[in-house]
């Protein structure tokens, strides 16, 4: 297959390349890869697929969000997530799509935080929220056998030194574990799932 | 109770206002009520908290989304429920907690499509995950014991003949079974919770 893997530079990319090594991998991110995107810049994930050319998958392992306490988060701040990470993933499916082979698929990236919060988390929470959520909508309405899932991980373990005082007592996994979730969501042949790896 | 009521003139808001008759109500809403606010408009919800000083409880039944095919549906309009109906609301907490007393509440409105998607519904799908998750988020984090939750009806009855040929087969609710999930809100005692009323 010819994916496109969006992100590849960090942890979770990375571990999504070794477990899609088989693969012809197109990879793009914000300052590097073979393309350039951001997905928060309107126009930028079009430019992109255009560039990529058709594929059998796509896959997100980026996305930015704010993190900080509720009570002093601007709206401004908790924009910033829904215009990078939950929209811009959204547009690998609503115009992803028309550069898919039929039965390719999407596979986008969630997390943790949708369903068990933390402080400072509430905008990641909310935008993992709808990640998951609009996956299970778009399956219903992709053409062509084009299929959508999410990949949502807790912690890595790779990420303690940096994320682990944000998720006191969690319990940390292996990216390599969650790259077998992109794997999974790529050659299997399930849609509309979240994937979750804890 | 002081109750802000936005959204006051809809079949929610109405219904909640049934459930609510033995509180004193401040009623706002786009084009009606006692004071006009734009979810959507930078700014439009602090001035509506400034104008209308403490409460002890703020409900919000409007906001709103873009229906439309996936395949076809742009940014900007996947945006319109992001910046209307997700962050209108979102800054009910981020912002409103400062104008509510101790012990008061929040209650955001999601709605059914969050779990149980439709065609044409997949940016409602997107929103109503964020709120959902976000309340159980927010709960965490906010001060002198506030509470927020939301509510999730399913198709209302007395709006079948508007929306009834999206929603093929799903049972309705009449709006009064809606308003006292409202009414539960805001005069239990729970938090970070999904009122669904089915």
């Amino acid at each position: 297959m010819r994916i496109l893997l969006i992100g590849a530079s960090g942890t979770l990319g990375q571990a999504a390349t070794g477990a899609l090594g088989a693969h012809e991998l197109i990879t793009a991110g914000r300052n590097s890869g073979q393309h350039r995107v951001d997905l928060a810049r309107p126009g930028s994930v079009a430019a992109l697929l255009a560039e990529v050319g058709r594929v059998d998958a796509i896959i997100c392992t980026a996305g930015n969000v704010h993190f900080g306490p509720l009570t002093e988060m601007t709206a401004e701040q908790f924009n910033l997530g829904l215009q990078d990470k939950l929209l811009g993933q959204v547009q690998l499916a609503t115009l992803g799509h028309r550069h898919l082979n039929d039965g390719g698929s999407i596979t986008l990236t969630s997390g943790v935080l949708a369903t068990d919060p933390i402080r400072f988390g509430a905008s990641a929470t909310a935008v993992n929220g709808a990640i998951e959520a609009f996956v299970a909508a778009a399956a219903i309405e992709l053409p062509r056998g084009i299929r959508i899932n999410a990949v949502s991980p807790t912690l890595l373990t790779e990420s303690v030194s940096t994320y682990g005082p944000y998720f006191q007592g969690f319990e940390t996994v292996p990216a390599a574990r969650v790259g077998l979730a992109y794997q999974r969501s790529v050659e299997g042949a399930q849609t509309g799932r979240v994937f979750r790896v804890l």
